[in-house]
């Protein structure tokens, strides 16, 4: 190997060991610290923090990559190390243009801005978080202006989610996307609704814990370099390819959340075990994008989770489990009552029909933001008014409205759209999956989820953060994100559901 | 403040904060860690540490220590500041005396004698071994070459465990004790022995497991600022003055030992907890050393945990948690059970009467091995030999003998003496405790630990590392460390036990 190259990855292997550092210090903060430990913790992720970007920015690490570059030129640019010398090249050039008295101002400000949003959400008292918010936005505005000018100002921020992705192209995607989803909708709404109080029932946590995980080992997670815990917030964290974690919760008023949550977060967790060993402590392990990463967890969690064929493999287990809940409900009945779809205030607990509605709404308001076009004190409303247009609901109060998610309040503007595209991704996936193993459904139907796991670490696992999104989705799909496979896969799904 | 002061505290946090960013990695290595996370976490905790010393023995750092010096000459000595001053010159000059090549090669050698200690320890073959203990012997005769010659060349070693403490001075104080030690045990074997049986019963894990925890939340140990989780082998971590872990385990055939071993650990923790807050992030925070460590679990675990006035107030509720074990069992027999005097093969699981004795024979081989009089290969035979003189047994196989500890394997030379000398703080620190706290008995025979508590917190654990440990001895005791009052301790407790 070239010595600057090996000289490179002597350094960004170090950035990493940080960074994996930090992560088990934020797990086990949400994990197992004691109450009082969170000061101390927040000081010792802050020093290591800093020095992983210390030694990411230092000025020999940028000359070794442009050495590289040179050194690289005209060779085979889809070699693991030409990818290599472009991601880092790229984070570099990103991480360069952003002054670390910024990084620590806006530390500062969104440690405000959160605990301004945790009491204005308590409160349902907007004007608590709005001065904050504004400042947020502020800061937003200058992040991008530390960048060359894009299309669009969004780019920018969209561009630290999901690599080379457009804001033209995301308005494009959700454009085509609104209409035929709100036609769906409104025809759900109009046919006759499907029994689901089975679903709000209690059930016993422990058992819910052991049947997801009796679930994900059938899928193919692997406790040997994994395992799962209980935290506030369901999550996913990696710390090497052969230690990736997950964490669930259990929520009384929606227990079945548990189970769904549980293969959701196994679907990244499989994805990032799936990563190739041999990009460990470069920048090109891990996932590509968040929008790849969610497509990896809702394909879990809803084409297969949420499809028949996974409930006649598992449905005769689960009400023998819970008899006492699921008496007298059929297969038939139990998986139209865990599809049923309803308009509902909380994104978070949004069914498959109306989840990309709450995100539509979200990247409107943030693409105005960053415009100038909306100004933060008009956010309530706006939202409201939205809320009504897509889903025919207003929020009785701004808790159940633009102060429930915690995305803003850290700063994190460009972030939500990932997450419907994630849903598209999934679904285009899926349409290849289904030409390529004809006979999934039966696989699935008989709890075999070999191929599939195969098929996934194959096409998109293993290649990592090697390719950007949508060359990735090219090269696997033939197109790039498009809207189609879900309009197409919601519209079969609950013409059959609902019987439209 | 000094201006430099402050840059110098700055850079001992950030030294202190990645000291502790490792603990949790090492915590969470043994607590939680899925079994493929090894070789990833061992990169990085490499990583941190090799960031720590980096930082911690860069040039900046001695200048900053060197002018610091000179601006507190004259200054109070015994301030808070000029004790820092002092304590990180101490350390400073200690890390940089010994080259990084050095601390790689050791870790390097270490690594693999660990390895080739548990293959002999489990085929119980020392010849296995062998190589890789003369190797480390050999290393540790180079680290000793890199300090100025002190009286002896154990003082090195000892020293990076007691700050300060000579050999001459450890081996005066054992003599003292042995003699008295040994006629004590042979008192003890020629008297009429104790009823024991019902201690190596079934007991309930999860029941005693939280009888443990009921009795360190009497203590006082802090669950707002700790945690106990199961681990292979018990320990105590700090992560700051507001997260003080501690980790236990249950052995199936000594079940009691789960209790006690959770009573010793908390005892560690409380030391830590009642650190004085003031010097966290600098050299200052934590226990001063290892014996003054050991002498606040000990003392827990044995001196309360062992004694009648504690068991006149717990066994109570015990034999209700346990009637099926302890039908027809006095609180009189189950605390003359607890304390059995029974020479045996394994440190770890040594009674008070006999702890010490195993310690000795390991010093007497540590300096042998140091001064060169003692050969690695004549190791077993005079561990055999002194084990027959000073126990009255013989080992069996070296894995009961010289193989049974971990220390020697990962190079630790110079630690063993600190368990003895533990004892023996606890011992004088309850001599001097019990002349301020009249009523101790029979406080404690009431559950009432507060004013214990407070006198330790008040008297050792808010200097933390302020104070040598023989400085900090004579200051609270008027006396350095002596083996009287741990003789006057065990003599009248198995005097009334045994009935000598």
């Amino acid at each position: 190997m070239s010595e600057k190259l090996q000289q490179l990855k002597e350094r960004l292997g170090e950035v990493d060991d940080i960074g994996h550092a930090s992560s088990v210090l934020s797990w086990d903060q949400q994990v197992n610290m004691p109450p009082q430990g969170n000061e101390a913790r927040g000081q010792q992720l802050a020093t290591l923090n800093k020095i992983a970007q210390e030694k990411f920015i230092a000025d020999e690490v940028g000359r070794l990559i442009e050495d590289l570059k040179q050194e690289f030129d005209g060779t085979d640019p889809d070699s693991d190390d030409a990818a290599l010398i472009r991601v880092a090249s790229r984070n570099y050039d990103k991480a360069r243009r952003v002054p670390p008295e910024f990084v620590s101002e806006q530390a500062l400000v969104s440690a405000k801005a959160f605990e301004a949003w945790m009491e204005a959400r308590s409160k349902s008292d907007f004007s608590i978080f709005r001065p904050h918010l504004e400042k947020n936005v502020e800061l937003v505005h200058k992040y991008v202006s530390f960048f060359p000018p894009g299309d669009h100002p969004y780019d920018t921020l969209l561009d630290d989610y999901e690599p080379g992705m457009k804001t033209e192209e995301v308005k494009a995607i959700f454009d085509g996307l609104r209409p035929k989803q709100v036609k769906l909708l409104k025809a759900i709404a109009a046919s006759r609704q499907v029994k689901a109080d089975f679903v709000f029932k209690k059930y016993n946590e422990k058992k819910l814990m052991d049947f997801g995980e009796a679930v994900i080992t059938k899928f193919g997670y692997d406790w040997n370099r994994g395992r799962q815990d209980k935290a506030p917030h369901p999550f996913q964290t990696t710390f090497s390819v052969d230690d990736v974690r997950i964490t669930t919760r259990f929520e009384s008023d929606n227990p079945l959340a548990t189970l769904f949550s549980t293969m959701h977060e196994a679907g990244h967790a499989m994805y990032e075990q799936g990563s190739n060993p041999a990009f460990e402590r470069t920048p090109l392990s891990g996932g590509t994008s968040l929008a790849v990463h969610e497509s990896q967890s809702r394909m879990w969690e809803n084409l297969v989770g949420r499809s028949m064929p996974f409930w006649e493999h598992f449905y005769p287990s689960f009400k023998k489990t819970f008899h006492a809940q699921l008496d007298g409900v059929s297969l038939k009945t139990f998986y139209k009552g865990i599809n049923q779809v309803e308009p509902s205030l909380i994104r978070v607990n949004a069914d498959e029909a109306t989840y990309n509605m709450h995100i539509m709404l979200r990247l409107e308001l943030e693409i105005g933001m960053v415009e100038g076009t909306i100004a933060v004190k008009d956010l309530p409303e706006i939202w409201n008014t939205k809320m009504e247009e897509y889903l025919g609901i207003t929020p009785p109060d701004d808790a159940h409205g633009v102060l429930q998610d915690i995305h803003w309040a850290y700063g994190a503007i460009g972030y939500f759209s990932t997450y419907a595209l994630g849903n598209l991704v999934s679904a285009q996936l899926w349409e290849k999956i289904r030409k390529d193993i004809r006979d999934l459904d039966s696989q699935i139907s008989s709890g075999n989820f070999t191929e599939l796991l195969g098929w996934l670490r194959k096409n998109i696992h293993q290649y990592s953060h090697k390719y950007e999104p949508q060359v990735l989705m090219e090269k696997v799909t033939g197109s790039r994100i498009t809207p189609e496979p879900y309009v197409r896969y919601l519209t079969k799904k609950y013409s059959e559901i609902y019987g439209l």
